[in-house]
């Protein structure tokens, strides 16, 4: 029971333990989608745009009408009308013909281009083109930007503002997407009292309830804090069966000593189901982590201390919910800001270490030409228990297992809070 | 009125013309903060912890009496009582003496560190240390992260889980943050119908509404959608007039056409205020911005196409919002991707070009080797009116205006969605 895993493989086990494994599907209106993911590829019923639109103020023209113009030899055509906005061209465009467009205006039935305005001149009834124009000039033709049956979006996809843009631009008012995971939070601890109260000798403010509540938030899920539960095995196995009827995951704080963290696993091992499945993690800050399952649900036991309970959420319970909304358990490409190290940084080894730093402007003139422009990410130094390191500080760098630390000036990927 | 202004000017002079100005403070349940930004210093009003802690299971006890305990000659102390979890000590550490405590334990007046479980053995009663201990070994002191006094938290910083958690451990249950900003957005055109419409001749439907809202709502603002409104100087007079009463800021996007762009800005001009401050940005996608003030509030013409819009809406009233709100208008480090262009990328020169790009994976060999990991960027193409390169993409990267182009294989920084 108490193997400690490398954070990858500790990663692999919750997600292959619950793999293929979603959240329901919901029709949800298109204007409330942002931010949630696709159940379903969204496929395109239609052209978009629906017929050829100009893209310029001028006039609609057969292309082939005008070449050869010139400032000196303007192409005379015949003007016939011009067309209205939001409605159909009064009628088709002949040979020699042209008719006045506005940009977003539909282009006439026989044209093909828009010579600008700046190159055309009406004289009476005829317009004088003073350049030639290219076949599609100007134009944004019928289906360019989608076609019937394109794909639009895949399924597993977290909708974007332009995402919204094109469903509403398809006429796609509402779309199946998976439901937000319901994550309970129960915090642990004789000595634990909420936020609102004094707390006595020996007590402390619970902490994890809003933090972990917070990243539930940021994660697409919805928490629900179920607040404090006593060291005793049987009130929280009681709170535990309770959480499971109601969340897809239970996320149960607290129990930093050996004889609590025991109790969080013996009570999971008690529930129905496969029990805890590892216990402990190769990382610092983090490292008693536990995770199994109860009642086919997952259940992590996170630690108490408030930073190590952050990373515990970052890495193993946030890839989860993704899963469970569909999307890539990682991000493919997740943003950083690149810095170089500040010091010299010795790790312990033998685990991954996540470094909170700040971040500040670079001094120039200090390192090669390149890097003068790259900010300097400096340690921000404290144990697990101490909030102050990532409050001060703007991200945290990453410390593989296999190596003893870092030298300074070496860039570093910094991801932000 | 048609000055053509590089970006950094146009953002300057938006921000210069609201300097100083945030929206009102409000008092919010530290719970419901999170990504709004405080109005006030959070000043720690208390120690945290608020007495000294047990990092570590083990036995409280005075480092010197620890001093040359080892294997064969362990210090014996005795063994006075055990340290109950949420509790007072059940009295004071003399010398020679020793308590049982748990992590998180509050440590008895008198010890200054823990010999950790591992180290310590009871023997009747007392207990045999095996390892000198160190003074504040295993010990997080009273004050370590917080003292009464100590900034918490500026004003101007948005909230995340850990800031949270800091107020919670400090018993702040509200807080003064600044009211998210109200954020009007109208849509106009004769040629837009509503996204819920079947589009005839001619007509389109509106994409705005939804990724300007969808956009002001990523930005910590509220949006509120008026909905479409025809090409008419007296209608957008009046339907703008409305707005102001209620809206911190008003979008109005549409008037793609050098006509109906002419009415936005006349009809910002008729209105009490400063009128328009200028009209065009030199900039692709997006150069037709029009920026003014009606009745003291801002006033953004954005083009009607989505693209140009939505990078409008970026550069433009983004800064604005988060300047509304209190923040800097920039972010010091805001993330981004590296990786390398994969083809040449000629840019017109003379205005910024928001290039859209999609990232894959790198192909190893190909490049230097401390390169062969970082993704490719390959340019998306596609006029301001297309949105599958903004929906295909995965961000942009920017090409400065005293530039013509990129060669294939440089690095760019590319901006995820």
């Amino acid at each position: 029971m108490l193997t400690v895993l490398p954070v990858q493989e500790a990663q692999e086990r919750i997600l292959r333990s619950l793999e293929g494994f979603t959240l329901p599907e919901v029709w949800v209106p298109t204007s409330e989608t942002l931010g949630r993911v696709t159940a379903r590829p969204v496929v395109s019923p239609e052209m978009v745009p629906a017929y050829a639109r100009s893209t310029m103020d001028g006039f609609a023209v057969r292309a082939e009408d005008t070449f050869g113009a010139s400032e000196s030899l303007p192409a005379l055509l015949h003007l016939t009308g011009k067309v209205p906005m939001g409605q159909a061209p009064p009628g088709k465009l002949g040979p020699a013909e042209s008719m006045e467009i506005a940009t977003g205006g539909m282009l006439p039935e026989g044209s093909d281009s828009v010579v600008m305005v700046e190159y055309g001149e009406i004289l009476g009834g005829q317009v004088a083109v003073y350049r030639p124009a290219a076949p599609l000039e100007n134009v944004l033709s019928a289906g360019e930007d989608y076609r019937p049956g394109d794909k639009v979006l895949p399924a597993g996809h977290q909708l974007r503002p332009q995402d919204l843009g094109i469903l509403a631009a398809l006429g796609i008012a509402e779309l199946q997407v998976f439901s937000a995971p319901r994550v309970t939070i129960i915090s642990t601890g004789d000595e634990v009292v909420p936020p609102e109260a004094s707390p006595g000798p020996g007590q402390i403010r619970d902490v994890n309830g809003l933090t972990l509540s917070a990243q539930v938030r940021e994660s697409g899920g919805e928490p629900a804090y179920r607040g404090i539960v006593r060291d005793d095995a049987e009130e929280l196995k009681l709170d535990l069966v309770h959480a499971l009827e109601e969340a897809d995951v239970v996320l149960i704080s607290g129990g930093s000593s050996v004889g609590t963290r025991d109790v969080t696993a013996r009570v999971i091992d008690d529930l129905p189901g496969d029990g805890v499945m590892f216990h402990g993690v190769s990382m610092r800050p983090g490292k008693p982590l536990i995770y199994g399952a109860g009642a086919g649900k997952p259940v992590f036991g996170l630690s108490g201390n408030p930073v190590s309970a952050m990373f515990g959420f970052l890495l193993f319970v946030k890839p989860l919910l993704r899963q469970f909304q569909g999307l890539k358990p990682f991000q493919d490409y997740p943003p950083y800001v690149e810095a170089l190290l500040d010091t010299n940084y010795s790790s312990p080894g033998g685990r991954e270490d996540y470094v909170r730093v700040v971040l500040y402007p670079g001094s120039p003139g200090s390192h090669g030409a390149d890097e003068v422009d790259l900010p300097r990410a400096r340690p921000v130094y404290g144990g697990p228990g101490l909030l102050n390191p990532v409050v001060q500080g703007d991200g945290y760098f990453v410390i593989p297992r296999d190596s003893e630390g870092l030298n300074k000036g070496v860039r570093v990927k910094v991801f932000t809070w």
